[in-house]
C-alpha cells in the first residue's frame, strides 16, 4: 500500500488527509505542533476574545476515526525528493512514496528581523496568546504610571499593514479600548488610547474592490481607529515606529504585514518565487518530482487571470483536496489534473456589526455583511463544541461589550 | 477617608475587598497578575478539561462595579508596618491606613529546589498550561518513539502527594489514559500507561473521615490507578523517582506535596510558623500592629480544637470578610472581634461520577458526591459566562469522553 506523507496540519494538511479517507493509502500527517488552529479567529485570541482552545483541536483528534491516517508531532528539517525521504530534526528518517508539502508561511520583515522583538506578528496560538498580553499589559501600565509616577497615560497602539489581520486587529483594538475597559480604570481614560493602522500601499485591504474597501475604511474610522495608507515603516524599536518621515511613540507595535514561506521550500531543491514560495505545476506536482505535491502557503502558481493565488485558507484547501486527488489517480495509474480554483469570496471583519464580504453574487458590508462573515466562521469551526462554545461567547460578548479572556499570561515568575 | 491596601486577588483579597463595597474607605487592591483563579478548578486545566479562560477572570473586572475599588497590577517586594507603607519591585511605594496581606503561599520541595524544574506544582494557570503540555506531550513522544526508534513506548506518571490536588489529577491522569486517548494512537496503547500516586503518609486525603478516605481509595483504584501510601520521596531526577526504596521510571512527574506561604509574610517583622505562616491575633491582625491583617493560607491561626485553619479556599474567604467588618468597625472606633470559622464541608473530587463530600449533616461518596460537587463549584465560579461555558464543556466532556483543550502549546518554536 502507497505510503502519503503529508507535512503539516493547517487546511491544506488536513483536507488533503481527510479525501484520502477510506482510499487505498496509507497516510502519515507530520506537524510541529499537536493542534491545527482556525486561522481566521486567531485575532479573536489575541484580542481576549476567545480562548485557544475555542479555536484549535489536536489533529490527532480530528483526525481520529480516520483508521488509514497516523499523527505525528515531529519538525521536519528537510526533505530529499531524490531519495524520497524526510529528515527530521535529530536525524531520523522517515520515507514516502507520495508526498504533500503544506508546511504553509510565518512571518516576514523584509529583512529587518531586529523589528520582530518589538513588533510580534500573529500565526500561531503562542503569538495570539502573546499580543494579548502586550495589549492587556499596556492598559495595565498606564494605570499603574498614573498612580505611582503621577504621570498622564498616553497609549498608543500601531498596527502596521492594512490586510485583513490588521484591519481585524484594529477594529477589535478600537473596541476594547472604548467599549470593553471603558469603565475598568480609575486612573486614566481608555477610550483616549490611540490606534493606528499604518498601511504602505495606497489603500487598505487591496484584495476587495473599492466600495468594499471604503466601507471598511468609514468603519474603522467611525470606531476611531486611524487609518494611515502611503505610510510604510522605516524602523520599529521597542517603543517607537519610524513611518512616513515622522517617529511615534508606540505602547505596542503588532505586525500584519507581510509573511514569508516555510524554509522547508528551499530544501526541495526546486526554483522558488520571489517571497520564497515553491513554484509548482499546474497539478502542483514540483519539477521533476510526480510524487510531491506542493500545497497552500508555500505554493506559488498562477491562476488563468496571470496572478498568482492568494495564500488564504480557501485556496490551501482546495489544493489539499486536489493534490489528494491526484495521488488516489496517480496509483490507479491515471494521468494528473490540473488545479483550479473555485472563489467562493473573501471576507474581513472589522467589528461588532461590520464586515465585508467580496462574493461571487454579491458585495456585503455593515451589518449583512457581519451577519454572514459570524454565520461563515461558525459553519466552518471544526467540531460540535467549539462552535457552540464560541456562539455562548459571541452571544455573551454581543450582549455585554466585553471580551472574557482576558489574562495576561507568561508574566514574569521570578517573584514567586 | 481610610485607604485599605488589600495585598493579593485571590479568595482572601477578593472577599475582602466586596465585603467592603458601599463602605466609607478607599480600597486598592494589589497583584502581581491581572486576574484571579477559581482554584479548585485548576487541576482541569491541567489535564486538558477546560481552558484557562474559563476558570479566571480579571480581577479588574470583578470589582468593576464598586466604584471605592481601584485595583493596581504591581508586584509587591515588601511590607514596611512602622512606616505604614508598601514597597514595590523598582521601589516606588504605597502608603495605607489599614492593610490586608491576602498574598497566599505556593509550592514547597522541602528543601529540594532541585526537584522543582522536574516535578512541576500547580498553583498558577501557566503551571496548569506547563503541566498539560508535560502530560500530552509524553503521550506525543511514545508515539514517536514507537514509530521512529521502534521502541516499546512505556508510559508512567507520578503524582506526588495525596491530598485533595494529587487525587484530582491522578485521576484525570487515568480518565486521560483510559478514555478520552485510547483511540487516538496507533503505534502504543495509551491505556497501558501506569499512574503512581505516592502519599509520605499513611492514608490519602487525611483531612476526611476513614469511610470516605476508603471510598476515594477504591474509585481511584478501579480506574486504575496504583495508590502508594507511606511511600516518602527521597530523590526526584529528570525522568525518575526514587521513593519507598525503590526507583521508579517516570515519564511524567507531578507535585501536589506542600506548599509554602508567600515570602511576603516574613517582610512583616512579626513570629512565624514552622511553614513560614505569620502568626495572627484571633482578630486577624499581627503582634504590634492593629491596622495590619494577615489572612488565608498566609495566616496561622488555631482554631477552638486547637488544629490550626486549614489551607483552603473558605477559610481564606472568611477570613476575608471578617478582616474587612474588623476595619470597617475599627474606622467607626469599636472594638474588633475575634475570627470565628464556619466549616461548610470539604470536598475532593476523583473522577467521572465519583467524588466524596464530609458535610455538617452528611457525608457523601460516588455519584450523589460528584453531583454535589459539580452543584457546588457551578455555583462558585464567578461569573454568569464562565458558569455557562463550564456547563457546556462539562456536559460536551461527559457525554463523548472527550477533553477538548488539548493542546500542546509553549513549544519550541526555533524552528519556525
Amino acid at each position: 500500500m502507497a505510503h502519503v506523507v503529508i507535512i503539516g496540519g493547517g487546511f491544506g494538511g488536513l483536507y488533503a488527509a481527510k479525501r484520502l479517507a477510506g482510499k487505498d493509502v496509507r497516510v502519515t500527517v507530520i506537524d510541529r505542533r499537536n493542534h491545527h488552529v482556525f486561522q481566521p479567529l486567531l485575532y479573536q485570541v489575541a484580542t481576549a476574545g476567545l480562548s485557544p482552545g475555542d479555536i484549535a483541536s489536536p489533529i490527532r483528534w480530528i483526525l481520529r476515526r480516520q483508521k488509514n491516517v497516523e499523527v505525528l508531532l515531529e519538525t521536519v528539517e528537510r526533505i530529499d525528493p531524490a531519495r524520497r525521504a524526510i529528515v527530521f530534526r535529530g536525524g531520523a528518517e522517515t520515507a514516502y512514496d507520495y508526498l504533500i508539502v503544506a508546511a504553509g508561511a510565518t512571518h516576514a520583515y523584509f529583512g529587518h528581523d531586529d523589528w520582530r522583538p518589538h513588533a510580534p506578528g500573529l500565526k500561531t496560538l503562542e503569538d495570539a496568546l502573546d499580543i494579548r498580553s502586550r495589549v492587556l499589559g499596556a492598559f495595565e501600565a498606564a494605570e499603574r504610571d498614573a498612580v505611582l509616577a503621577g504621570r498622564p497615560a498616553a497609549l498608543t497602539f500601531v498596527i502596521v499593514g492594512g490586510g485583513p489581520t490588521g484591519v481585524e486587529l484594529a477594529g477589535a483594538l478600537a473596541e476594547i479600548s472604548k467599549q470593553t475597559l471603558a469603565q475598568d480604570f480609575r486612573h486614566f481614560d481608555p477610550r483616549a488610547a490611540r490606534i493606528l493602522l499604518l498601511e504602505a500601499g495606497p489603500s487598505i485591504l487591496s484584495a476587495f474592490p473599492e466600495p468594499l474597501r471604503a466601507a471598511a475604511r468609514h468603519d474603522l474610522e467611525r470606531l476611531g481607529v486611524e487609518v494611515r495608507t502611503n505610510t510604510p515603516v522605516t524602523r520599529i524599536g521597542p517603543h517607537a515606529v519610524d513611518a512616513g518621515g515622522a517617529t511615534i511613540d508606540a505602547s505596542s507595535v503588532l505586525w500584519a504585514a507581510g509573511v514569508a514561506a516555510s524554509p522547508l521550500g528551499a530544501t526541495l531543491g526546486v526554483p522558488l518565487d520571489r517571497a520564497g514560495r515553491v513554484l509548482v505545476n499546474p497539478d502542483l506536482t514540483i519539477a521533476g518530482h510526480a510524487n510531491v505535491f506542493v500545497i497552500g502557503d508555500l505554493a506559488s502558481l498562477n491562476g488563468p487571470d496571470g496572478k498568482p493565488y492568494p495564500g488564504v485558507a480557501q485556496v490551501a484547501m482546495q489544493m489539499g483536496a486536489h493534490a489528494a486527488n491526484n495521488i488516489v489517480r496517480a496509483t490507479e495509474g491515471q494521468p494528473l489534473r490540473a488545479f483550479r480554483y473555485k472563489n467562493f469570496g473573501n471576507m474581513a471583519t472589522i467589528g461588532r456589526k461590520s464586515a465585508i464580504g467580496d462574493l461571487p453574487l454579491a458585495q456585503l458590508k455593515g451589518l449583512p455583511g457581519w451577519l454572514f462573515w459570524l454565520f461563515v466562521h461558525i459553519l466552518n469551526l471544526i467540531g460540535f463544541r467549539n462552535r457552540v462554545l464560541v456562539m455562548v461567547q459571541w452571544a455573551w460578548a454581543y450582549l455585554t461589550y466585553q471580551r472574557a479572556v482576558r489574562l495576561i499570561t507568561s508574566v514574569d515568575s521570578s517573584a514567586e
